[in-house]
């Protein structure tokens, strides 16, 4: 399933944006900013920009003043994969088919090229031309999303804490949330704030954000255990390798895919206000609990 | 040498609110935020923030819209040693006479606090009481000098690629201003801004803190030399160890320790402006060089 067509423009101007964005290559030191175009144009789908800029155009057509908000995201979620993929940590030696950046450029640049991607990330939020109120009020969004208290790293450690180890729903429901779901939700409330929402509209798109960040993370998990098992002679999920905390591994299959349903249920209603004007970030919100990779 | 009595006080309050801003340890997942206290109160001099504090306090007084920003950077200078100390880099089993982060609680852990640390800082900055404008000009300011064009990671990567190589002096001014003088020279700018200073007391901050980190680091590379010939018995200093580009190594101690006065030099011409009212800033700025560790 590809994403719908008319987000192939937002892609387009995204990825323009992140080459802006990024320091080029030929200043010094080279080798770090190889390492972050390197991990950056590895082939993401760019989904949190996306939706961040389709946030935005919901109060703001063009979102142009979101841009530099939905790079920022790009360049989080980067850096988090970067990190992620070392060897302390996941050990992972390939991502979407490419050597991971630390195989590539050493872990010295690995480990830095992730500082630096995050570092940038609030470098091009200070850009945004937007009311410098609202400027503020997104650095504190993303740092708070990015960050341990129900934020994307309190979902890693506790992640990598319940990896091996018996798990109940609720602390899989931390997990999740904070691991995967804040930056999504952040990316949609960042797109809402830069784009001149008012504050009941961000908090409309924050729920939407929550539940469909969600969501995503419980189709993740389910295409991990459908994946390997429909490709014969693949070795198991990569999840279920390390023992992770999933949802397929704690309700089954089928309970799984109704929760994922569920969920994304919650998050289109939020939507409903907005009539036909929400109709494209509904398509998104659809596609990324379809998706079938 | 002590720093002078009256830093005592400024290094109180910024001890209370590191304590403030930092997540208890209470909230989940725990090992985290005992991983990111452990590090931020292993003993730090907090020089840092004493000098966005007094800076401050020149446009100021009280300095306490500054606190914020001064913490950002002890927060950034921490996360840049633990990371700095993993086995993929320095690979220091001790700091400060304790276990490195990663010796402590091991590597997983070591990276996330890092990362933990460094999103802290900008979630810290938002939360300066001043305004929005100058706070957005801020997070621009420490983003970049964390950053790797002429900003802190990319003096590490110049510093890394350096190693057990010749070295020019030019190459070697631009790992000691990127590397250390960035971020010592923005958390002086910083505390200009979050004081209300004018823009040319800015620039004429900008060029004390810029000369006055880049003695900070000529001074390091002396110590280290000085230390280790000193203490009869004890293994050599760390920097000739591992090669790395230091002023001894290239111009030999005594025109190294003409270098640091010239730029003390240079730094504390800057404060002459200001007479009476520089003075704080000024003997902070003649501790820097005449420290002895």
């Amino acid at each position: 399933m590809k994403l719908p067509d008319f987000f192939e423009s937002d892609r387009a101007a995204i990825e323009a944006a992140l080459d802006k964005f990024l320091p080029p290559v030929e200043i010094q030191p080279s080798s770090i900013h190889e390492a972050m175009r390197y991990s950056v144009f590895a082939g993401g789908k760019r989904l949190r920009p996306i939706m961040c800029v389709e946030s935005a155009r919901m109060f703001s057509d063009p979102p142009d003043a979101a841009i530099p908000a939905a790079c920022t995201f790009e360049f989080i979620h980067t850096y988090s994969l970067i990190h992620d993929d070392l060897p302390a940590l996941d050990n992972d030696d390939l991502r979407r088919g490419k050597p991971t950046c630390h195989k590539k450029f050493g872990e010295p640049i690995a480990i830095l090229a992730g500082d630096a991607l995050l570092t940038l990330a609030f470098e091009t939020l200070a850009k945004s031309p937007i009311e410098p109120q609202r400027g503020i009020q997104i650095v504190s969004e993303v740092a708070r999303a990015a960050g341990t208290v129900r934020g994307m790293i309190g979902g890693q450690v506790a992640d990598l804490e319940a990896e091996r180890r018996p798990i109940e729903l609720l602390a899989l429901e931390f997990i999740h949330r904070s691991k995967t779901a804040a930056l999504i939700r952040t990316s949609i409330v960042a797109g809402a704030i830069a784009g001149g929402a008012e504050e009941q509209d961000v908090e409309r798109l924050r729920s939407f954000g929550e539940y469909i960040g969600w969501a995503f993370q419980v189709v993740d998990d389910i295409l991990d255990v459908e994946e390997s098992s429909a490709a014969l002679g693949k070795t198991a999920g990569k999840d279920q390798a390390q023992q992770k905390a999933t949802y397929p591994a704690l309700l089954g299959l089928e309970r799984s895919r109704e929760v994922a349903t569920e969920l994304a249920g919650k998050a289109l209603s939020e939507l409903d206000f907005y009539g036909a004007r929400g109709d494209r970030l509904r398509q998104l919100g659809e596609f990324l609990v379809a998706r079938r990779a």
